[in-house]
């Protein structure tokens, strides 16, 4: 016997996400063995390096074998694949569950294909950065960072509690909601400022007016801050926009009707009204620093001294 | 005599940049004697507390007496006021320039009323952080940031050279360009990037199916970076867009050509098209780390440790 909280896990796919489940749930002792699986045979071999798991499977099914806790940390568009492939293999009782950044979706794609002996409970944690892969993934993302689990009228309590303990024993502060409440509060937290972190560095690339080399020379002055979320893994965010359609749709039509307000005040020169804007969005960064969500140090505490040599590509 | 680059400075505004050129040319012996000035006497006492200065005057005109280099540290749209104010007192021979995120504006209200025997060359430091105020400036913040500088017709090699051995002793480095077209670069650099942050914290704090405490709690997913920008001035950038409308209208014009471009890829699920944008910008942001304009730490460096208490508001 053991004393750990899922005695086997399964991590389908071992990007960013995924690799960091695997240090932290093996950190924080929350799992005796780990079976990883990944479509790529170059990353699956990386993992392996790693040592990040104890055994390492070019399928999905081989991996979920016996397993107490699969996790697929796939793409929001490849979940119905991995829903299909595991699903033969399942052990009965197991729990099912994802990260993907879009919930309804990840439902309507892998709950049909589930025997109705495992329990099937998505997963979200809101937490990330700009790099991909394997090498990129560390114990700590989650820890302070919120994560949404999303149970529906057939999660059984005991299995709730079990993958809630799983996140909060991963230092993950957890709030469960529908899917589709997260799916929209996500759009406008998550999915809105990456739409418009890509679209300003497109549309700084294609000026004609201004060249490359300025934006990136004359970037501190704001721009470098969506530049970093604009570095993101293209599938993952891809599959996002495909996926939450509706609710990105909407939150973009709000923007947009408020941008072209802002617009309008700027063009007949409304300085009073734009003050006003801009004096009410402080109150939010202080909301957020209040609640241990960023850090409050100027400028994100970046370094100000001279880089000893320029950093690599 | 004296080996300092400028014997006396004057700085007109004592904010954030204007306390950050005090700290930084008094630590690298760019100056011998430094005289502030404000508007307010709440802010010119706290730079007597923190001992930014020599002298402190009400008046901008007692402040820019005798002095060799004045500084105008003010939000663009009081560059006229200040330039009235210091013009009778002006020594001949003085350089007077400003730290302005607007050029062309700045000229305009300033060189009018300057008499001829002074060099009147505008600059823009592109430095700074979400905080204002005297206490938020510190000595490194121009280190390894460019800082612009318009020199025109009528601008002394000489002096030029002065005020550019300045900049470059403070840590900066120096780019010379005409106020035209730093307006232009500095539009999508740094104008519309504002811009567009100041709307989405709106936008968010607007929509009524999402609370303002869901917002906050989960804005690790991209939201959060926003706000520090959208935390900036109020004052300072109500009147970049009042003052560089033109430029930042145009710029503003093909961010929403991109934008309902890309909001068409959604709603019809043109998915290539959304990973050739979203790999596309992946580039830009490598070449802004290798000209050490950002910090390659994953998520700007964030600690993600718990804190040891929530940050005070």
């Amino acid at each position: 016997m053991t004393d750990a909280l899922f005695p086997r896990l399964a991590i389908i796919g071992i990007g960013l996400i995924g690799s960091s489940i695997a240090r932290a749930a093996r950190l924080n002792g929350l799992v005796d063995d780990i079976a990883i699986s990944d479509l790529s045979p170059v990353i699956l071999k990386r993992a392996e390096e790693l040592s990040l798991g104890d055994s390492y499977h070019a399928a999905a099914g081989d991996a979920v074998a016996n397993a107490d806790l699969v996790i697929a940390c796939v793409p929001v568009g490849a979940a119905e694949a991995v829903a299909e492939a595991i699903a033969p293999r399942l052990k009965p009782g197991a729990i099912v569950s994802d990260v993907g950044s879009v919930k309804g979706s990840v439902v309507r794609q892998m709950k049909p294909h589930l025997p109705d002996n495992v329990q099937f409970i998505p997963a979200h944690p809101v937490a990330g950065t700009e790099y991909s892969g394997p090498d990129a993934g560390f114990a700590e993302l989650f820890v302070n960072r919120w994560s949404i689990v999303c149970p529906d009228e057939d999660t059984e309590p005991g299995s709730l509690d079990r993958l809630v303990a799983f996140w909060a024993g991963m230092g993950a502060n957890v709030e469960c909601m529908s899917a589709e409440r997260h799916d929209l509060v996500l759009a406008i937290t998550s999915h809105l400022p990456h739409l418009i972190a890509y679209n300003i560095v497109g549309t700084a690339a294609d000026l004609e007016k201004v060249t490359e080399s300025e934006v990136m020379k004359f970037s501190a002055g704001g721009f470098r801050d969506f530049t970093r979320i604009a570095a993101s893994d293209p599938t993952m965010w891809r599959d996002v926009f495909l996926h939450n359609r509706d609710a990105v749709l909407e939150v973009l039509g709000r923007f947009q009707e408020d941008l072209f307000a802002l617009q309008r005040q700027i063009r007949w020169g409304e300085g009073d009204r734009l003050y006003d804007l801009f004096s009410r969005t402080r109150a939010i960064r202080r909301g957020i620093l209040t609640l241990g969500q960023d850090a409050p140090e100027a400028d994100f505490g970046r370094s100000h001294k001279a880089p000893s040599k320029p950093s690599s590509e």
